[in-house]
């Protein structure tokens, strides 16, 4: 088996936090592999999260009517994206699996993850109009969600306040890394380690550290093939939905066909 | 009727853009029918995105395992919260509508907007661990949600390629606004006007212009009052799942109960 690399995208202030104790889990565990583990610690590296013109090396296209996606796809091409952009989707291309490790803020990343999610994953790098979910760009590698949440996991259910944790994956699991083409491992959800004791949260890394070493062989989610929806409207083909009519379940979480969510269909693998 | 003030938090970086369009024409409805009308022009403002300790002003109570929401609360307490963010939450402490207006990126608002979230909704201002959902600290407030997608409608879809937006909308109106205790107008969603001709996009914005009208006494989304759930586990209570045992659809998109979800249950009032 060849050395696989790794990028951890990491977004903690600081580096007493049980996010870091996860991280260094990851850098440790996988070296010991012989993986070759890279970190992109957003907050250390004081990581620019506002998509702007200044992300474009030379003169915009249409100054006028500045269009983000339609600016930094020219400038990829071109070779003129900023250099913290440019080093982020260096490290991207030689990993072979992404981890993005951060404390859930508000059902979501923190901004300054999302603003490495905005400018790092350009269209024409990572996805174009005809090469997105299967045929995604970045369809060789895997890629993996591993946070923690204030909330206990009880609340996160499809009976509790916060709702299903499937559902609040879907954006971001199928929308970011699924689009993209990734390789979508299932999220390693630490449950409120901050109201945990030390031993708990002891236990939660060790559990970590256990997953870690199988990691690399791990099944991935199973999504939907891009050649099961029509290319013009982006609909499940007849067929395919006639092929499903007599299931219990939709195919995913936001694919559901008016049925009942598939259970754990974002957490875990052939769900 | 006393006359309302509205906080736009508005997240584009040109000023030729459709949503700075579809700004605009909240700003001169609004204005018009006698409402006070701010704008935070986040990309004009350079707001900081990233959640830091520099949002404190003085000493931080613990520097060593710095953990922003606990920080945070404490600033807010003793008025130690620097000035960008302190004016946002005075802009918001007037307003008695907040209309987020942003072209959707990767399925979520933009990580400068994600910024605003993170750094203006502060615990002890927005919410806190009691305070929360139906007794969230804004609830006096509505709020809506007013974007532009780069995809078709079609595609957000329950048999669409992106799947039901209806998911989509779930994390970030549950997860953010009702958590705060928002009344949560339905969205505004513009879709791909960068793909319609210049005819259908002034249309849309006609059609906004239209609703704009009638904005403020526009009925909310249906959320469930945070008295249905046990105070520990934050489980629906016995008697609330009894009585919803014979529904066809579930009680709310992420709260489902296994059922299917209730149709356009995050897009119109009453579902």
């Amino acid at each position: 088996m060849m050395a696989k690399k790794v990028l951890i995208v990491f977004a903690h202030q600081s580096s007493a936090s049980f996010n870091a104790a996860a991280k260094s889990a990851a850098v440790e565990v996988l070296t010991a592999q012989g993986c070759t583990v890279e970190v992109s610690d957003l907050y250390a590296m004081n990581f620019k999260a506002a998509a702007t013109a200044e992300d474009i090396k030379g003169d915009v296209k249409d100054a006028e009517h500045f269009r983000y996606q339609e600016e930094t796809r020219l400038a990829w091409e071109e070779g003129r994206l900023v250099e913290d952009i440019t080093a982020e989707q260096t490290k991207l291309t030689e990993a072979d699996l992404v981890i993005f490790q951060f404390p859930m803020y508000w059902f979501s990343v923190p901004a300054i993850m999302k603003g490495w999610i905005d400018r790092v994953l350009t269209c024409g790098f990572a996805f174009t109009g005809e090469k997105r979910y299967s045929q995604g760009l970045l369809k060789e590698k895997k890629a993996m969600l591993s946070f923690t949440t204030g909330s206990l996991e009880s609340m996160f259910s499809s009976t509790g306040i916060n709702g299903d944790m499937n559902v609040t994956l879907w954006p971001i699991q199928n929308g970011i890394l699924h689009y993209c083409g990734f390789q979508v491992l299932p999220p390693q959800i630490f449950w409120a380690p901050s109201c945990a004791s030390p031993e708990a949260r002891q236990t939660m890394l060790e559990g970590w550290r256990s997953r870690l070493a199988g990691l690399l062989e791990e099944k991935p989610l199973s999504f939907i093939s891009l050649d099961c929806f029509d290319p013009k409207a982006f609909q499940l083909t007849p067929d395919v939905q006639e092929k499903h009519a007599s299931q219990e379940f939709g195919l995913m979480v936001g694919i559901h066909l008016g049925k009942p969510l598939p259970p754990q269909n974002q957490m875990k693998a052939g769900c």
